[in-house]
């Protein structure tokens, strides 16, 4: 690359290096050197002549890449794959590989391993950000908070439910992915057209070891299922499967951090900040949600990462066509690393933030007396009063008290001293402040419902043991 | 509606009845009452106060659906559940439902059962396109064409193994549905911000009786599963998943469609015509293929609509608002229409379209000379001749033949003769026919393939029989 | 319609008369009838044949119209435009019209006339709705706010420069809206495939005759702009222009609305009620901003039409198909529906919107402290403090006073009594209030910002005084 | 960066220079340099004491980029701007930048500024096009081919008009592009809320020279206009106009690649090859559509990009926060690239493309009896036959000439022998055969559509001399 070379900015500002080497010029050429020598055992086994010495070179090689020397071929030949071909004959002073191979016969398979690889390793840090949000969410399980809907107060809940809630979103997500995931299938090795007319002449028309070759190699890959009928290519609505699933699983970090966003506007929680740090020196009230807004960053860019998916589908001529190479160079990659990024950023995001009881705490008591009215209409009833008197009273009330604390006149609700002082009600202050008391902490199944998901994150976890350590990284 | 009213298009001129009727708001009004009696006779049968006379009444009433009467009462109360409440109450002259339900306890389960069900219908239709594609596959199997990639002529198939393609690709995006509908989790009874607290009080606290309720009503919905942490609404996530996978489901009739639109300018192939049509009178030439345009058409309306569903998804505030009230309403019965429309107009394709064969030889003949250089490379090698002189005869007669056909100096493919006449090759005009013969028929696994994917969808069609029957009706 | 029809959602609960009549089955037939004839007009005084008497028919009954019998019609046609002129042959007793014309050179036309004529209706709305925002930004052009970035207090602005901040964007957005309007062109005569062959056959190969037919024509739908080259129909990135114009058009609402929203959380602002309206009776204080929510869910509907739009464009094959026809039928008219709910939804929450002095005002005096620290700064230094010590101070105190403000151990900002009793500041109480007091109003240029909106809006309403009067009307 | 480095794909494999350069981080570092000399140039004039030595010393360094070791200053400051500021400081041994900026009067401007820059690129790249575009409508102006609708023979058209209503439709883009550079406004000085507080703080509250420094910056930029009310940040649908303003005009590009790869598929066109070229070796007649193909899938890349710039819309919460800075750094370059690498390929196709006048001729013998049946019909009527007969008789055969065909009974269209064999029509062969040449050339105005559509290229060309000499390089 020249002095105005320009990175991916995902990859390089974003994306975890297991990520980034998945999908680097390097780690594809390893691939695909790794697949040839899979191709020659399983040829070699079936009895065509590749001489175990000339495999071996090939395996002593395979590490040696160099991306300049392989472009310099592709300048030459004006064909990508054969430049990698010759570059790797060279290398190993053999010419055993890409037997019976079109082109897409290797690189639709090595893309479809990239895809599947990278989505294991989504699904490592998704189950990751599982388990550090139930953690969030039983630590918070008692924290009465208002819930809100419409933005406005509408009934307690707690943090730790909140949390919960936005859990069993990502429970839903994952289970989408682990069904991905499980029926994802290899295109395997079919020949130009797909009839694999170019296996069967390697040899001779003998389906079986066409079968028995094809069966092997994509056990190589470690893809659990194999297309039958396909064309050139498999089908592009595949690749849509997973951008679609990828930005789904985002939505779970994305409703968390526009909450947590929401929240912080309030000063009841925040994203946190590394230890050490304390903010804006000249702004220390100022803790903005920056991770929490890349949070929503990155899934706007995968909607649009869906959007080029969506475009490929449906949009085979025939046996296929390159109209979708450009796309899938671009949109495959971008879609892992701003997930990658995501979900880094979401880990990093629940290891540092932050909730601020004594302000929550504030807001209960403003909120309570107006999300408590029922209760009181209900015990005034209890009491004698008529249902639509105590209606008419405890509104007439309400009324005032939202008007003169907007209107500046009180700055603390005083809902509860003006009922008491209404005679029609004939509850006593004491009373009502019972009830109120009684109400503040009255989360129905909240914390049942924490539990709930802690223990379905904890089967997740004891499924992938090896997700459960995942750390983040710092990030910019 | 007044004189003015707009039709929904996509309901009006392209969805079926059973469709139509899930969406209707005739049709939503009775599923909410059903849903009332199922809430009604679980919380009679755990003990609550309702006595049966009254569920009768209800049950008597219920067809009894007059959406000017609804309207007029939403006017006054300018809420469009209570309205539908006092509708239904008046009609029955009881006053038991909607006991301990806020209205999105309401709304959310009916919705999400609308969905389910229209998720079913779609499964149906699919099963029955795929029979169809099977069919046809079947009856094309050994139908030898020529393959195209890029749009140029590149190896033979079948045409039936075509279609067995793009029925691969249908049956990976049928088993994406049927892991949604699967996995498809009901948001239950939760309250108004989630917690259940609406229903515990109903039950005086009693956390078992409110989980036995919620399971009762989750079982008359006939939903497999339930969400245990949500908000005031069920994660919006969920309906993108609903969308994207309809969307994927296209993708496969999209590519068909896509072809067959490309088969036909080269007359080898038409989407056909209802019986007793013969085309358009003044051009009978001109069998236009309207129906697959269509059914393109659909695909990208689907698109569009995912953009919508994915513009929901991680934009959820605290426990939930209703800035996706719009979206929905308009998003989810529209992809469904669309879905419908699109595989109701895919079965006609399947049941109308046609194959000539005559057409379809003519190419063979044209292009197989050039697909079969490989072949007469290799018997000019056997023959003794070396390789770098047999490719660069070959090469030179080939562009020669190439050339003289786009300048117009020939007008049928003549390479045979112009090999045959070059010593240096040595191969009789006899032997090149022979093996221009054998090439002609050469298909590799294209048959064993066809075989393949019918008998797959026989393992779909028996585990749904009912889909089996299916037939599309008239299309506009 | 049968009992079961769907009505667009968008059209009858959302978007208003003049956008409904535009797009109804009805208006439509009224457009193409009215085409019929200005073609008849044109072409008779260019010497065809054609009576006047005959035209003075077409002109009586044209509003007629009678979707029953076109439909029948249609059913035995099977050709849409063809039922259409039979019927108005019939009413007239004429056969007159559509000579020399080809369908699309009757719809193609007709419906670009319903494309430019709800342009216009959309910008007489939008206009109408820069008004109103202007009043409203003048009512507030010195009520002084906390200004956010990052949903956090940044520094102080007024909320009529808030406003004008939208305000802007709209304008910007008018302002493309305008562009496109002006630029718009019409498809004109162009007969099958765009060569003109059928005008010039009508017209003896005239081309002079053919120039004035179509000129007349074009003129006669208002629209500037004529295409000289298409082929069967206009190019469909012409649509792709029109729904992201509106897409951009519906920005600055959606900003607005989105930010109404996050002030009603704090109580700042709300969208208010309509007059009379007094919120939930059972909790008052709520007062729920649906009207915002819904704006934000238009913008998302017409987001997943441009995706729709943009699948057209680009995928013209040859002189045209007809795979965008589905397409448009639900894009165009749901598109313009959408934008004509939001625009007047926004109408509506600029005349109902509220502000709350007394809790803004609250808001204020609780950060202003921390937004005043580089001030304070300043002081010190004047006063001879060394900048250093000053700054160590300063954030000595702004530190503790958020993080007692956090953890309740007050509830009042006391930033100012920490500094005050700091010898090492050596600011007196009464100089740091007074330098609070300054502060307080210190909101830079954003009174003359509002102004300079408000200029510009007046110039905009100058020019199309026909908006300015604009009162929408209820909504749901 | 490391081994593993992620190079961006469409900057490095398809986009040019100049746009790479504007994009690269040491091209972004140039003009924010550049950017801070012109605001102390024009702080200078309006009377802060900047000395001019001091200006000296920073132009003398700012071509010397050190993104290694900015880099290192960002992990220390933890604030990319400072980073750069103090780099910047260094170089030059003087601390006089950024006086009275906040970070986003620095970065929103350079964005601006990259942005504006780039759609002038793209114009200059889109006006050669044109010119290209009309040399070769020019050069086909009279190749006559037969117009297809629905994919089918419809009517005969030439080859340059085709070109040339692709032509009309990039015309109509080019204008949205013009319009938008025209109306392109920058942000300007306006602090951190939008107020211009900080601006009026360096010149103690006189708001003239704010103006007038404001003024100067913008006009060092080169943009048109400047905006008044803005928050933090610009309106974000600014930058969707620009995205949407790209896909439009991708989409005449996308439809003249999709009509050129249908047409290679009937070998009446192709996209050519570099000079010496002659395709695959094994198959020669395999002219692949590689380039269109990809032209294509740059569109589709362009409609995700859309999708991402609309999810920024309507999204800005109060004074703007950073959640779409991850999307901008993504989207915005990428756009570009992926236009700058679409209009390349356009330019490579259009001066290597090449037409078959031999099989379009061929192709045109084939329909012309189809096509002309009308005309037939006139005659017969002409010569006394009653309509209905000739219409029935001509019907008759037309339908037994395709099925003949069609199912291989013959291989050249005999519908003219068909008719002149039949003596209720009583058309004699060479009649038929003359009106059939006559008909061959008849195209309608094509030829002057092709004339004038080259004109007003013509008048771009003048209009923009630079853009007529541009010369596309090889591409891959």
């Amino acid at each position: 690359m020249d002095r105005a070379a320009i990175p991916n900015v995902l990859a390089e500002r974003y994306a975890t290096a297991p990520m980034r080497d998945l999908w680097s010029a390097e780690g594809r050429i390893i691939l695909e050197r790794e697949y040839w020598i899979a191709v020659m055992k399983a040829q070699r086994e079936l009895g065509l002549p590749i001489p175990s010495e000339a495999i071996e070179s090939y395996e002593r090689v395979k590490g040696e890449v160099n991306l300049g020397s392989i472009m310099e071929r592709e300048r030459v030949t004006r064909h990508d794959v054969k430049a990698r071909i010759e570059e790797f004959n060279d290398l190993a002073g053999q010419e055993h590989i890409h037997k019976g191979l079109t082109s897409r016969d290797l690189t639709e398979n090595v893309e479809q391993l990239q895809v599947y690889r990278a989505l294991l390793e989504t699904r490592r840090k998704a189950i990751a950000s599982l388990q550090a949000l139930a953690e969030r969410a039983r630590q918070w399980r008692d924290l009465v908070i208002t819930g809100r809907t419409h933005n406005v107060a509408a009934q307690t809940t707690t943090f730790g439910k909140r949390l919960s809630m936005f859990g069993e979103e990502f429970l839903m997500q994952c289970q989408s992915l682990e069904d991905l995931i499980e029926r994802y299938a290899a295109r395997g090795l079919k020949g130009a057209v797909g009839t694999q007319l170019d296996q069967l002449s390697l040899f001779e028309g003998d389906t079986a070891k066409v079968e028995a070759l094809e069966a092997r190699v994509v056990q190589h890959l470690g893809i659990g299922h194999r297309l039958k009928n396909v064309g050139q290519v498999y089908p592009r609505s595949a690749d849509f499967q997973v951008v679609s699933v990828l930005c789904g699983l985002a939505s779970s970090p994305g409703d968390f951090a526009k909450t947590l966003r929401l929240m912080a506007g309030h000063e009841l929680a925040s994203e946190g900040f590394a230890k050490g740090q304390v903010g804006s020196s000249a702004m220390p009230h100022k803790m903005n949600s920056r991770s929490c807004e890349r949070i929503n960053g990155f899934h706007t860019l995968l909607k649009g990462y869906v959007t080029m998916a969506s475009g490929l589908a449906g949009d085979q001529w025939n046996e296929g066509d390159v109209s979708c190479s450009v796309v899938r160079r671009v949109m495959l990659p971008d879609s892992f690393f701003a997930m990658d990024g995501l979900l880094e950023t979401f880990l990093v995001v629940l290891s540092q933030m932050d909730a601020y009881p004594a302000v929550i705490d504030r807001e209960n008591t403003y909120y309570l007396p107006f999300l408590m009215s029922t209760t009181f209409l209900m015990e005034a009833v209890g009491q004698g009063v008529g249902r639509e008197t105590a209606h008419e009273v405890i509104k007439e009330h309400a009324v005032a008290a939202v008007m003169a604390l907007r209107q500046g006149e009180i700055s603390q609700n005083d809902l509860l001293d003006r009922l008491a002082q209404d005679s029609r009600l004939g509850i006593s202050l004491e009373r009502l402040q019972q009830l109120l008391e009684e109400g503040r902490e009255r989360c129905g199944n909240a914390q049942a419902q924490v539990d709930a998901f802690a223990q379905e994150v904890e089967a997740w976890v004891a499924r992938y043991p090896e997700a459960g350590g995942y750390r983040p990284g710092a990030i910019l």
